[in-house]
């Protein structure tokens, strides 16, 4: 069958991260990519986890403790403030990223992701990536201001320039519900 | 580097097609798709080949020989007549398709595919698709008389019933030309 949007996106990260490298889980959630993430680059690899919600991040650190993953480094603040925890030495490039664009599940549905931070953020870490690294978005668009999200989101990606990045949507046409879909920037 | 289009389509084709069954190379073109169908069913599979340009046909016969494909039936005739190809032994399932839409290369760009025939052959190629089996569309749109048939295409497919067919759209977004896309439909 074809795969879910989610392993999908797990699989393009896996087709582009190697051990020792780092890497972000630029909206940790509950945990599930940063503990994916955490397997990918292995024990002398980096993953810095962000999310502004503490119950995200007490969810995720317990879970990283469950999958002893000790490589993690979670902070509470937005993903648009990545730079400021990336190293300044500029060899620490990044090798790929994932945001899960929404809400936080079973949590309060007026705090969300919007267009322009995640914009930010994305910029941000294209500054850093690393040739052929990949920044996967998983984007939930069906409630309150996920539309407006996706909308800028997809206007600005498609701006990108073809010679430096390529561009992916990939996404399901047959169901209900407004199902999330996927948009990946590899740098070329 | 995220693969490009023709490389996608031939990876869906991987995945789902075995040797020895029986797939369908719905545009022959120049032949490279029936080539590549060929060597994935294998000698004791088989492969129809359609299309209605004999120069088509001619130069699909020509790549066949050169690879040494003896297991394809080359039909100059429409895609949306498929059902007459068939067998009438029902247990004859499809395991996969492949549509090149758009004119033939290096030939006369008024004779194109159109949105309303196209939907006739995959509505009967999916009669016979079996479990898993795959219909993958690479969809050239930037000719005259392209808009038309992606408008088409994509309303029919969008429409498909979720609960039977899986229904997936992967495009590039920063690509200057309008480039082509992939829709595959997948039978549950």
């Amino acid at each position: 069958m074809l795969q879910g949007i989610l392993n999908y996106a797990h699989e393009l990260l896996k087709e582009c991260v190697h051990p020792n490298e780092t890497v972000i889980d630029a909206t940790c959630g509950n945990g599930n990519d940063t503990v994916f993430l955490s397997k990918l680059v292995g024990e002398h690899g980096l993953v810095l986890g962000f999310d502004i919600q503490e119950q995200a991040i007490n969810n995720t650190k317990q879970k990283l403790k469950e999958n002893n993953c000790d490589n993690v480094k979670l902070i509470l603040d937005s993903h648009a403030n990545a730079d400021t925890y990336l190293s300044t030495d500029t060899e620490q490039s990044i090798a790929g990223a994932i945001f899960n664009l929404g809400y936080l599940p079973k949590s309060d549905k007026s705090i969300i992701t919007q267009g322009h931070t995640t914009m930010t953020a994305i910029n941000k870490i294209l500054q850093r990536l690393k040739e052929n690294g990949i920044i996967v978005l998983v984007i939930y668009h069906g409630h309150p201001g996920g539309k407006e999200e996706k909308d800028i989101i997809l206007d600005k990606v498609s701006k990108l320039d073809q010679k430096k990045y390529t561009v992916l949507k990939h996404e399901f046409l047959n169901q209900a519900n407004t199902p999330p879909f996927l948009v990946a920037i590899q740098k070329r």
